[in-house]
């Protein structure tokens, strides 16, 4: 017997297993994937069921974008890169999560989007650790009691 | 002699020549994408020199967010489609806009992001005038005095 979704937020298997959680923020979860090509952040609302941003209420909405924006701002000012890319698309996994990505001029795909460029390349645990870091640091000079204030 | 750049918002050349203008919301123009593959809308903030989200002001980021969830929703109920994508990259142009694509489960790139895929393709301005005139009609059917609510 089918048994009914339960209103608890998972997080989806697939996410979990590309990346690695790294602070909660107060609706979002922010997570850094294991990517060797690009350093990455993810940031996914503890909303069960929710895959477009219009499920979210209008109070969620503006604050997904905050801490959206800052991800972004933490991201641009910890990563060497050129621009922000943002992307929601959930054709493959369709639990709401935000892609924020640090991008090059000189990167593997520039200037074509890092979605669709072949399977995810496993970092080595170096440099995934050292991008880790790198998060966390920038973090804790933002929001030194709990890591959890956004912008 | 370089003149300095004018604190006026100008819509990109590149922005301008493949997408048409919908409407004025609030802080952002909405615009139809030409291109014959997908049902796509452009979000682009009137604001001069922005190319992050974290360029704006705290209430201008809140206000994209609603006009985006407002687009986003009136595109999943407009184009036959099973997914919104939406993104800011911003490699190739600039200045920030927001792309909001209607994806279905056998359109052209499936599972595959919309960006890096090829030249845009013009469409039959059939086509193109149709996806007008149900955007255009949508929103008209929710904000019957200007075209300007966002949700």
């Amino acid at each position: 017997m089918a048994k009914a979704k339960p209103d608890i937020f998972a997080l989806n298997a697939r996410l979990k297993a590309d990346s690695a959680f790294v602070a909660a923020l107060p609706l979002c979860d922010m997570r850094l994937m294991r990517e060797e090509r690009w350093f990455w952040l993810l940031l996914v609302p503890r909303l069960p069921q929710a895959e477009e941003v219009f499920d979210l209420t209008a109070p969620q909405q503006a604050e997904l974008m905050a801490e959206l924006a800052f991800a972004a701002r933490l991201l641009r000012q910890t990563a060497a890169c050129d621009k922000i890319n943002i992307g929601a698309l959930g054709n493959k996994v369709r639990q709401l999560h935000i892609h924020i990505v640090a991008r090059a001029e000189n990167d593997h795909a520039w200037p074509e989007p890092v979605w669709g460029q072949g399977a995810r390349q496993e970092p080595p645990a170096e440099r995934h650790n050292a991008r880790f870091a790198a998060i966390k640091a920038a973090l804790a000079a933002l929001a030194p009691e709990n890591g959890q204030k956004p912008a």
